[in-house]
């Protein structure tokens, strides 16, 4: 694996997660292979998971790991080529991005959308140009339209959870004060249109995901149809597409609630988290036997661990061809 | 050792500090501990001392740190239960306390108090939510009440630099510009009342410690009888606990000087820093001989290399219970 | 080696630059050197390639590091002698300095000048308390006056790049939009006034270096006459020393163009960075052969790690005086 950007990058989505499971049981099975070998974490935004699950996964394999704030900690970026830059942004992204190829082994990067021009947020212009300045793989930690480690996070939680060969996965649309990007609905479903489920996608009218990235999946706008008989529940607010970056609706009715809970086949519910508390779900569920939060998000070591270990063999095969 | 949040914790108080002292000898003696292990700092507040010192720590017992400052590099936290997520508050300490645990074997909480909700303070609330949630060991790294690391530190100095059997160490308020926090003058009281030394407090009317906290410490309004003859004069200032978090006196006269130290048994000066020189205690008292606050500080290592190690042998003991 | 401040410190200037390019081959050879050795960076201002380029460099010794950004993480420090202390600088940079110096073998110093009071940023104030208080080996992260570990990679660079046994090297001012520092251009020029180069300074009038820095360089007016046959040009912006700190000229003829480096022996194009692009230099020249910024920014890491590892060496003289 080169980067790592979105599932159209993973040779073999089995294999992927059969691996992750592995590490769950033996985390540092592979602590030599990162031996000598940094990975630089930079964010423009906020994290939580994301920043100490991909430390801990780096960590597993031996790793040295330089976690960054962009902006907080450095200078504010420039992204638009050929600019006089006589603003307040200091630094290129095509030096920012090269330098940090200088001292890193592998890069990943955290850039959320503008949410107000769809097609520089659709056109992944920021983690585009990290991909192409920085001369290093590039494992995105969540980019303008897409959460990839999330989405691989939870095909191994379904993996793990799920009592059928084939389940019935509902991604439903849940209300929330702020606009929030498309990337986990996005991604979710770009992941769960290539498994092996039964994936059915509910949201008010104006919530449509972009056609690339609900592809084939069933849509209803009919919340109570799509939980009936359904093994996992995955509940995520996201701003509009077609009226771009907008929140149209913020009815209650979409809340995650037990009484629809009652509905699903006895479903697991899932989310990415930070989750707003009786707002997207109510207390009641997220408390409940049904909620596999927790260990959904303690899954995205593995993931990250495996993607890791990948870009990792990739960088030795590259340097040293004759051993392999 | 499971959590490290006040003295209650500690088993026996003698061998945990002649332990500390080995440490300060042979750093790296326990570097085999942490092996594979990771402790996670959270710092809800600033920090220069408890961030660097528990760092230092869990390095020299091999283990891998993560560090982050909670708000700035994640999400607000919301730490009331049942409310309707809707304010600034993107995540519950329910789900984060919990992700953390996910991720790190151990997990440091620095979190101060509101100083206008003696209730909630009193009560621990976002301490003992982090005990709930997280599943793993916690150490205090300064709470609403208690600033256990410190005072430990103390004990250890107090060790180091006594020259008599049972030594008079003598609590001071003094002044300040800013209503602080009670929580290093109760962490302190509450483990010099359990230790063998002659305890003193001295402060001005209206800044009684609570009651859980000064115990049978001879408490006096005059500064000069409780100098008299003092070993160790450790400065503090904090806010009224009855006024809660108010400011009753800023009266320059309570300031620690030579002219008092001379009352004193050629007194060591302690303080848990940042001090703010000639308002708390004159330049004069710093620079002399008389202030051991430095060697304090680098103490700080120690209590938390030695608390660290009983919670890495908790978790060994755990894990593989036929070993023990 | 004790500290890294300037130039002065450097026993052999062709070694240190030898032994650096030695490190570019075989990065890892000396990592037992910094076993059970901790640096601590602290950052009063941003930065990227020096935060990033100085913990690589430590780790590919063995070192642990801590990072502080000092403000934000921490306490604002106080760095006046004999001040009452009820501003919002709620600690002293004595006992700051002194605490850090418990917690770390080698302490890192970035304090850029006021660029306001000429006198205490040319006294080196703030790195000097450091110097005097921290009790460790102080390396500079930029100062200031100076940014000694910029100005040594500048030397390795050219050194690589050179073609001629003594090349000419040509600073050269350039337009900005913000008053910069003159640390750059001053540690710059010393470290070129000490190498084998033929060394030009070229500038608009009023933006002449002190003289302890410019010492014999040449010194024009007359950009075109400088770049003359030049083989590097090193471009940097600084606000005057005479008219301390403020911009007296902001004319876009001075920035660097192709049209410019046509007057040159097809020079190569040296930038500290950050850069404004199209602002201190045209595109045209960023991306095309001449410029050797990225590689440049690259060779942070061996400047940091050859003088990081004469300061190990020098601890362990110490500690072990009879295996040298």
């Amino acid at each position: 694996m080169n980067h790592f950007l979105s599932v159209k990058e993973v040779y073999n989505l089995d294999v992927l997660v059969r691996n992750a499971l592995l590490f769950k049981k033996t985390p540092f099975a592979d602590k030599h292979l990162g031996k000598n070998r940094t990975i630089g974490l930079l964010f423009f935004n906020s994290s939580l998971r994301t920043r100490l699950s991909t430390q801990r996964a780096a960590q597993n394999l031996g790793m040295e790991v330089i976690v960054m704030n962009v902006g907080a900690d450095s200078w504010q970026l420039e992204m638009e080529e050929g600019v006089i830059m006589n603003s307040d942004k200091a630094e290129h992204v095509k030096e920012a991005a090269a330098v940090v190829g200088q001292y890193c082994d592998i890069v990943g990067v955290r850039s959320f959308p503008s949410l107000t021009d769809r097609e520089a947020d659709y056109s992944e212009k920021v983690m585009n140009q990290f991909v192409k300045y920085t001369g290093r793989p590039i494992i995105s930690l969540e980019s303008a339209t897409r959460h990839p480690l999330q989405s691989l996070t939870d095909l191994i939680t379904i993996s793990e959870y799920k009592t059928k060969a084939r389940p019935k996965v509902v991604l439903t649309w849940a209300p929330h004060v702020k606009a929030l990007p498309q990337c986990v609905p996005n991604s979710f479903s770009e992941w769960m249109n290539v498994a092996d489920v039964d994936f059915v996608i509910t949201h008010p009218e104006g919530y449509e995901l972009a056609p690339e990235f609900s592809g084939n999946a069933k849509i209803t706008h009919n919340q109570n149809e799509a939980f009936e008989g359904a093994d996992f529940i995955y509940a995520k607010n996201w701003s509009s597409y077609t009226h771009y970056g907008q929140i149209l609706n913020q009815d209650p009715a979409w809340m995650v609630t037990m009484d629809k809970m009652k509905l699903t086949d006895n479903a697991k519910f899932m989310h990415c988290l930070p989750v707003r508390r009786n707002v997207v779900v109510e207390d009641a569920v997220l408390d409940s036997d049904h909620s596999i939060v927790i260990p959904q998000a303690g899954n995205r070591v593995w993931a990250a661990q495996v993607v890791l270990k990948e870009m990792l063999m990739g960088l030795n095969r590259k340097e040293s061809p004759y051993l392999f």
